[in-house]
């Protein structure tokens, strides 16, 4: 039981009986890499790729295929992305694609691409035929730190994020920081996001790498779409790793949620309404970061954390280009509506997560441990912050 | 590890570590009776029932809720039924209702009903936010020996039965022989089917128990939908109580159906064709009745039963008052595509189950061990048995 790291990846073994393997690889695609093709030999594998994917990786994809396996064993479709495109008529999609491709239970789903491929991918093989095999080759940085190391699969419905979904395993978690070159920056900020929120609540060592080197997944010319050296390879590796190491460790009791209180929760309470009220005029990544930003002041505010903790989490988003504040959300009526939400959603419990330190955290459990007074005080502190302009 | 039997029911243990109870009990709706309200005790309910146990129960079920649970905290739906209703759309609906109720993951879905409430409901349970508890209430025969006590939940999409769906077991399964009294004797035949299969695959017993009263879940004046006396309570508890134990007894190593080769398998080779290309002319029992007959006479053409095996089984079959032949749909031809679908829907083997006598039996393995000379031979000797008119 637990998570174990060899030098290829790492084995989760959860309490309920689930296993699932997280593979870290480089050149996933190249023709030499048997990684992906020992997972599908001998079964029918239909794949799924968000554009861009298919711009970038499209042609390698199919030959990787074409040398896996025999021909008409395999197929490659292209499905949009976007937060509006995850619903259950995407998933329909993608099972009646399957379907016309002549999948049956012994086939797999391949997802290639980010966290709204994979959640799509992800559901659609967990209804398909009570369940097929998925697996999941994550291109972004949030798909190798969070989403692709994790059960949860899902699509918006009824005006609710993730409303329907399914915790699905996936047979497979491939990662390969070459995919990392391609990324817009914006992407690679909104995965420092959660590999700050795992450093914070857990690893002071990460934490410090990551201040000394907040440019770590940054390319010299770093909006371009070409691919570039990689400055920093080791510490990428050790960044990488780590983080994905302290998110299974944190999954592995409780890969199914039965237990509302979450370390990896912090920096999730009041994003949501981040995101939402703000019209998704911020990615995820970045309410992440303000939400973060915010549940540091508050820890100092309530004393549960020194002027020293809060300055340097603060400090270091800021660094690393993320926002800190975000004026249009971070008002007293809707980050009190958040917390409300946040209380209902975690079964009448507040279960705020706060840091105590660096690399250290704890939980505000009840709705009345946190004054509104604070609340206030925080969201000031935070305009402050935010005000100040970039580092 | 496995199925433990005390004085109200079942609990099953899988390898898997999924645990779920099934519950015998009288009057489940009765004020007085509380395990329902035990499992839904401080729990929001959303309820959903079909239109007949609405008209027969509907007052009964809301009388127990209101009873049960504070005002406000449950709510009663009435959902079409019928195959052609066990769609996605209606899975949707069934959330969408659960939602405006204001259910959230904490809350219980109960079905009230036959197989399709519990696999809409089930599967809409299994879904709605990744998967909340469901309770159902099984009122007939099939649901409380067949559908009640296993884990598959599913709708049909793709022109495939059960092509969406999920393993996803109820948090309990009630089953309250009372609700047999008003059900049409069809479905009551349908029930013994299952009844029957369970008889001849694994329990010589029970099988005499059913030649000597194949009338055991018969009223006297059996068409109606008023309420009856029971001629046979004890019997009645002896053949579903067995019938069930059996039915969980062998599905619970093989709960998610990894291997293929599944005894609960008999009667369900050539009766998915019987049931298709006959239009649903015939109820779904009454096919895996005709499917028995002739998996009967294959076993004894091949000498792998004796004839007084054979005989035995068409004869019980044929008195319960369930079809053995089928004309418009047992042609070699149509037979042939069943057992190559089978074929190919068991991973390309024909896993096809066959009695060896009366409480025992075997897999015949490859399409190449069944001649097509003795197929059509044995759908020769259906035709007989079928002709004979009814006993």
């Amino acid at each position: 039981m637990g998570v174990r790291e060899d030098a290829g990846g790492f084995d989760l073994r959860a309490p309920d009986g689930t296993r699932y393997r997280v593979d870290l690889t480089t050149g996933v695609l190249d023709p030499g890499n048997g990684l992906l093709a020992g997972y599908v030999a001998g079964r029918r594998v239909v794949a799924f790729v968000s554009p861009t994917v298919d711009r970038l990786y499209g042609e390698r994809l199919r030959a990787y295929l074409t040398g896996a396996l025999a021909p008409g064993q395999w197929s490659v479709h292209v499905i949009p992305t976007g937060e509006h495109r995850k619903t259950l008529a995407s998933v329909e999609r993608v099972c009646a694609l399957a379907k016309a491709d002549g999948l049956d239970r012994h086939g797999v789903m391949l997802a290639v691409g980010g966290g709204i491929v994979a959640d799509v991918v992800g559901f659609a093989a967990s209804i398909y035929a009570r369940g097929i095999r998925y697996i999941k080759v994550n291109t972004t940085l949030v798909g190798q730190v969070d989403v692709g190391v994790g059960v949860k699969t899902g699509v918006n419905a009824l005006h609710t994020k993730n409303m329907f979904g399914a915790y699905h395993p996936a047979h497979a978690s491939l990662n390969d920081p070459a995919f990392l070159a391609t990324l817009p920056h914006r992407e690679i900020r909104c995965g420092l996001a959660e590999i700050v929120k795992m450093a914070v609540i857990l690893d002071g060592d990460l934490f410090g790498a990551l201040e000394r080197h907040p440019d770590v997944f940054r390319r010299p010319d770093d909006e371009g779409g070409a691919e570039r050296e990689h400055p920093h390879g080791e510490l990428e590796q050790y960044v990488l790793r780590t983080s994905m190491r302290l998110m299974m460790e944190e999954l592995c009791p409780n890969l199914r949620e039965h237990d509302l209180a979450r370390l990896v929760d912090f920096g999730h309470t009041f994003s949501p309404v981040v995101e939402t009220a703000g019209e998704h005029r911020l990615e995820h990544g970045e309410a992440v970061a303000v939400d973060m930003a915010l549940s540091a002041h508050l820890a100092r505010l309530l004393g549960l954390a020194d002027e020293e903790t809060c300055e340097r989490i603060v400090a270091l988003l800021r660094r690393i280009g993320l926002p800190v504040f975000d004026p249009g959300t971070c008002t007293p009526d809707l980050m009190t509506q958040a917390l409300r939400a946040s209380w209902q959603r975690r079964g009448r419990k507040l279960h705020l997560v706060v840091p105590t330190g660096i690399g250290k955290s704890a939980f505000v459990e009840e709705l009345a441990d946190l004054p509104q007074e604070v609340l206030v005080a925080a969201i000031e502190a935070l305009a402050a912050d935010g005000g100040r302009g970039d580092a």
